[in-house]
């Protein structure tokens, strides 16, 4: 057979929803798969993967792993009685979590002999595999070369960031920073409208839009902040200055509690005291930096 | 000349960032324009507009006057002088602000004897006019009707969402919280990137298909929220949850302030006391809601 077209063996570990979806992916693009989780019952569902009893036997079986647990300490733990027969193999770790977690995990993993690339799934379980689901990657370039096309598996757009093994974490957080903030910004507009008798899905076109214009925002203000010249505001920090005294009020006024939102405001009115009132809203990210360039 | 082709007098009050592009999209759309600035010079720079000397003047001018100045009490202000003239047109204001506002402004428009309605521009002010650019109005519905095709120029989708004259901007807070919370989400990203010394540029395709990501998943949260069943969780209270111990040391790490993450991470903590923690995140809806369902 040849090895171009052989889907290489590759072991999973960890079946709670994403790992379910990443063992689903490669089990349906035909890769002998060896599953593994904590709670075995959970790897019963999956048909068409073998099934390991302990995971060193699920380390053992593949010279590609995958985990997929809840974060980096977790993974330590799980692989644990594993980690002597992860030397030669390489390690793909896919949880969130911190950059420093991330670089923990690289050391205990290169220290047992393994090649480490640290991942992360910048999707929901269901976009697993499909063309345009994204994943990137940071660590050891030799793995994601010789994987490419097993990792393109779980989604075709797979990319490597770069060797530093924490380079995936680092951006899931800094791109990740925005999805709480925008869900529950979400969620209060729906509570707004729901509060009137309206159904929250009268929301949906507008509040799509929307995004797409947040979106149409971001090269400008990466352009901004890149280049720490904020004086051609298209919205400045005073537009948003001005409306704070009404939106402070809109919880009592709406029945909502935009609370959540308190600190924000907080920011704007401290940048203004910064003098960057007819600033870009983007010069934000001079506040948030600890340390001004 | 037929009434259906040539463009309606039209006076633009306010002549801000967003009150000039307006007043701009009428003058190139070939309408007669009348224009009045509190700031008289910021009028200048507007060739083909026809400058008031004074409000009244400006409201005179045409049967539909619009406004778009920074709050309502700016607005009530500004037209102060003009109350007289109003009768018999009809008034159509563009600012942000809350729904009691815009009741406010309702009520002291229509005891002047003038139509109104008010919108919102879901844009920024370059987007103006452009065919996908959406405005949305809420109040008189023989204004909206009448003056359609004139409203039109400013943007494509141009939508009536009822006769409460407070509607748009109810919508326009509902839509518009996500505004800040995902703007300083993208600044937060950005700012740990470049502590990191990577550009903010480099977060952008990320961040724009996350961003796409979120808008995918909204319907499902719409639906959720419309009809309280949260049990089918695709992304988990939980799942946010774990994630949170190494949110909150995020920011010393990687040298950037998150604290105005913190009260949505107590959300999340407060779900999960409240029963939460397998139902789906948009449940957060339920704490956000000052009187439960
Ligand atoms: N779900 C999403 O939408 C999504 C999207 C992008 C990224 N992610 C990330 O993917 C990772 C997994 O998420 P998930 O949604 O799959 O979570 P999940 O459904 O809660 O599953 C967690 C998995 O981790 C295992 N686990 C946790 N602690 C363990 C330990 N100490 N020892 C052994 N196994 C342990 C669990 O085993 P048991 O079955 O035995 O409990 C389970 O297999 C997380 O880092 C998450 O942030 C998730
Ligand atoms: N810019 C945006 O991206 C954007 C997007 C969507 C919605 N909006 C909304 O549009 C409205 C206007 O925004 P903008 O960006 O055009 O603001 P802006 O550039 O700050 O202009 C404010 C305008 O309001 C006038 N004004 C304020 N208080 C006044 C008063 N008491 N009497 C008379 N005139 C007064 C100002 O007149 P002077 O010139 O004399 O000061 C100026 O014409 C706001 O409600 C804003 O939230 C803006």
């Amino acid at each position: 057979m040849n090895a171009m077209t052989t889907p290489a063996p590759v072991t999973v570990i960890g079946l709670g929803s994403m790992g379910t979806a990443l063992a689903g992916a490669f089990i349906a693009a035909g890769h002998p798969t060896t599953v593994w989780n904590r709670t075995a019952r959970k790897a019963e569902s999956l048909t068409g993967a073998a099934r390991a009893t302990s995971v060193e036997a699920a380390v053992a079986a593949s010279p590609l792993v995958i985990t997929c647990l809840t974060t980096y300490d977790d993974t330590l733990e799980a692989l644990g009685p594993a980690a002597a027969a992860l030397a030669g193999r390489a390690l793909v770790t896919l949880n969130s979590g911190t950059p420093a977690g991330a670089r923990r995990m690289a050391e205990w993993a290169t220290g047992h002999g393994a090649r480490f690339l640290d991942g992360a799934v910048k999707n929901v379980p269901s976009a697993v595999g499909a063309p345009d689901t994204l994943l990137y990657y940071g660590g050891d370039k030799t793995v994601f070369d010789e994987y490419e096309t097993t990792l393109r598996v779980l989604g075709g757009d797979t990319v490597h960031l770069g060797d530093d093994s924490d380079l995936a974490a680092l951006y899931e957080m800094a791109v990740g920073s925005t999805l709480l903030p925008a869900l529950l910004g979400f969620f209060q507009g729906a509570a707004m409208v729901r509060a009137r008798g309206l159904e929250a899905s009268t929301l949906l076109p507008y509040s799509a839009k929307w995004f797409e214009m947040i979106i149409s925002l971001l090269p400008v203000f990466a352009k901004e902040i890149d280049s720490g010249d904020y004086t051609e505001a298209a919205s400045s920090v005073g537009v948003f200055h001005a409306a704070l005294a009404e939106e402070r009020t809109l919880g009592q006024e709406s029945g909502v509690d935009n609370s959540w939102q308190f600190p924000m405001y907080d920011l704007v009115e401290r940048a203004v005291a910064a003098g960057h009132r007819d600033h870009s809203v983007s010069a934000l990210t001079e506040l948030l930096t600890r340390t001004p360039r």
